[in-house]
């Protein structure tokens, strides 16, 4: 078996995390896993949803969209066919709920965090990216926070990361680009924290089921790339 | 540990199968999970959307919709709303994907079979009860179009159905009820074929990461719960 | 003149109605009018909607649909298509008149019933048999209240009930199932309270005009139509 | 009983039918029931809607709606909210149903007619005088097609009018004013034929339940009304 | 070159200002520019925007629409299609930046004036006329506040009127009708106020760029257009 | 008067333009007013709309968003609430009519060019620079579509730019950026071509009217700066 782009089965793609990249945000990240690359926006609104006033607590929640010429072919913007599609709903509603898994909502006072992931160029993995470059910005708004005094405690609980993985010719590969992601047999996307604890594992079969078997060895790649991923987040906000 | 139902860990609730419920649908079917209940419609339609016209394959799509009332206090009503909410566009994608997995569009020439999952009455695990009662119902829309010779081949390729697992008080639990499902700490969704072939696997983390050693016995639970759910598909299709 | 069904002009399909039929709502009613099915559920809401607040006087509105594959070809599913249709909506706001005519909404204090009226199978006369399984929820959920006391005096005015009349070829029959609405030459929706009293009229002439006596004949049927559906609508009451 | 117009309870107010109103229009008739004034425009434009098509005959269609400051105090704007209300779409689908009734869709040919009915202003009515109005613009519109040789046959059946009726303080009157229709008892319209045949009787009890001589009283004077509405409507073609 | 009107290139068509046109609205306008009619309704209502509120200032907004049938043939209707058009939308941010620049929002108080602006009759330039027309609506509806003393101070700063100017075969010419606006290369829109103080220039190049030269001869026409559009103006208000 | 930026009166923000942004796009185009930042895709589709079907020629439209946080505090996603805004309406209906001003539709053949211009960071002026680097965008593609013989002739007419110029603390200046615009007495935007054909002209009082003295000597800003732009678009196709 041999990968399109020539990489390794284990072997992500090159990965770029930019910090700041726009001013305005209080976090501001471009993701780029390869040619796939993502604006991670983190906003914080002061005030919460009407069915958490009151309580204390704040909340995070996440949007997601594809700039229209973000794909091979021209895609309808959604905000001139006046709907999000089906897969923009199920894409930000992963985000939003993996990235809630990161933060303890009690410690953030009422503030809630917008969480915008807007994909300006996509070949394959834009969900993964955009969790992964949205922890970061993320951390930068929390630290935000952290520093003007708007929240006592420590809200942040634990780094989280996420990467695909699949069955492409038979055989598990890590971080699918686009020529690999139209033509697996299993698509799988994983969420892990940096202890090792597993926040989301969505796994689809695209042409055939797959087995307990397959369905190990991706969880292992995705387990090792995931790591990787940490590091680099880690890394990025050092500098 | 005391599941709320008193049943034990590897328990399923009563699961009931009633074909012919309404006299319209090619496929028609009542499932029940304990008070969970779903009315699973199957309706061949001559045609399919444009993107597949000329191919001479079929198309399968899914939509699910709670009754406003089916809850415990009223939900809106989403037509009245003008939209359908995230929630109900995420399952009604995870159905649609699952039973395609059933079919071969090759083989079902230029129709479309439209899958309706209706909750009458709502008491955790709608989804997996939707996927699960579907089957029964695609299964007769296919013997519909196979006894009116609108079909050639043989267009279903497996048994499909669908369980919940999740852990519940530290302790992995089958089949979630709604008091149970509302304070788990993990919720799994996985649909399997009946020869152990895995089609979807979705498991979050709502509190806590999961190991990967909650993961194994949350599957096993699965695995086994489903295989007492085909049994039941198919008792019920020789009724 | 022989009807499809082989009834007498003056007689109804065969009547049934189950309270108690879904577990959440204050008020659940199936009503069956021969192969027509509707789930009628009461849900009593604390508070009234902005143009009445601070009076102390309650609040009942209705909403209406039909399952998408109620009927003998599939119908697109409303919440899909982000809108309801002129004949859902001018259904509902029937159903929602005819049963304001039935409360005293001065002595509901400010709470609101909502009534869903949602078609499982439709063979003609949804909105008929809608009204008249609606009103015995209304009595189920106006009963909650009091039990509860949630309201201080006697809300219920008066029993309701509704049938359909019409002009199948040339003459006057109650109660028309599909076969004979589809080929009617005029169709009448009547409301009417134990009393005697006329709620609702609503006659419209599909292809020829009515005459005044073809009107006074069918009013006739209407009105001994209704008092067998209240005495059915008090019998289901008392068990 | 004093109406608050002075008016005899079975006076009609000065009706003013004025053709030609706009230039573009192929029927265009601005009519006035007292200060209720509608602008009742029919277009005639080719084709037919596709579940009609290649069947040889025409379709009628119906839309209205009420400019923001024809009432008393200002409605918001449907457009903007990017809905029609319930209120509109029952009216437009009356408007419609009651006008198809009069033409015989057979002898249109493949041609639509839209009839728009715009409430310039609004003292109770405006459904019933609408009704009246858009059947002189379709009269007119009517007479340009077999004009300019666009049908073969005489596609008008009959002519058409609506008016209201009500009880008020206790007695049946003509053609109700805003004033009076926002105290009415009952409110019923009517839409007659010039030859009797009835077209739609829709009678609704506002507070108390109304008796069938309640009932008749009010059918008399709309059927006498009528009588009138068809003598100014034939006088104004004559014009 | 010869106007299709027989008019001069500076010359206006017939203006007619019609007030108190309809009965509710605190102004109500009728302005026709030739063959073009737009009924100018000014509404106040209580309270403004949101973020406006405490503030002790008003507001002034406006919608515009076109009746379906006030053109040549028949647009379909934006409340029924459920959207307002792109055109609709600039022109009516056009109506309400220009009145707002007629008005001090101080001195109104914590009321919204909204301007309506419907096209009964469109033969070009619905827009200017609408600003024209909807200032004299003002008018009227600030001298209600201000008779009613609703208001402290004089909430009205200028007369502001527009017309359009455009280069037809060549030529500028003023105040386009709608054969010459349909074949103009250049169509610009003027709002200017009775002291000469500009408001809003919309010069547009429909076909080849304008020079300068063009551009002035073209204000010079508008300039004197509308110091005869502010005559009229006065003159209507002294009626 | 003192700039914020410390800008001269006619002084230009520091101007980027960075052709082949994007992979996918036949054209694509970063460009930076100061801290501006638009991204515009020309896209090539062919095909095009319905009312130019079969007439041989060509279309060019134009769509506008703003990332949700690209502006100081967050706004609102248009795809999220299912409507675009009466300011992206209007900017992208200006960017829309100003590019197809610079081509030669009947040249293009029955393709589409979609333009898309998406602002990644907003600071005064979005429109404009929008326009100034979509023509860039613009010439990649056509030059594209000359490169694949997908045209005969030469659809480019002529190159165009556009800037913003103001009053601001009385003085013209050249090219707001936001502390600038959301004080100034004028805002007005202009469109220009390489040989000084004038194609929009859009200036609006936002507090004061402004003179005609005041209006030429912006006017001759925004020709000097579009002449800047212009050597600057070249320079960038020349690289």
């Amino acid at each position: 078996m041999q990968r399109p782009s020539g990489r390794l089965p284990n072997e992500l793609r090159p990965i770029t995390i930019t910090r700041h990249y726009t001013k305005h945000a209080e976090g501001s990240v471009l993701v780029e896993f390869g040619d796939t690359k993502v604006l991670c926006n983190a906003s914080v609104v002061p005030g919460v949803p009407p069915f958490l006033r009151g309580q204390g607590q704040g909340w995070l929640t996440a949007e997601y969209g594809m700039l229209p010429r973000s794909t091979g072919s021209r895609m309808g913007r959604e905000a001139a066919r006046g709907k999000q599609g089906g897969r923009t709903v199920e894409i930000q509603r992963l985000i939003g709920r993996s990235l809630r898994a990161a933060v303890d909502l009690k410690q953030l006072g009422e503030n809630t965090i917008h969480i915008d992931c807007d994909v300006i160029q996509a070949d394959g993995g834009t969900r993964t990216a955009s969790i992964t470059g949205a922890w970061v910005a993320l951390a930068d708004a929390i630290a935000h926070l952290e520093a003007n005094q708007l929240v006592n405690g420590k809200p942040m609980l634990r780094a989280i990361a996420s990467v695909s993985v699949g069955i492409y010719q038979g055989e598990p590969v890590l971080d699918l680009d686009y020529p690999e992601d139209s033509n697996a047999d299993t698509d799988m996307n994983v969420v892990i924290a940096d202890d090792g604890g597993m926040i989301e594992v969505q796994g689809t079969a695209e042409a055939e089921p797959f087995t307990e078997e397959q369905f190990s060895a991706m969880l292992k790649l995705a387990k090792d790339g995931i790591a990787e991923l940490n590091r680099l987040q880690k890394a990025a906000l050092e500098r």
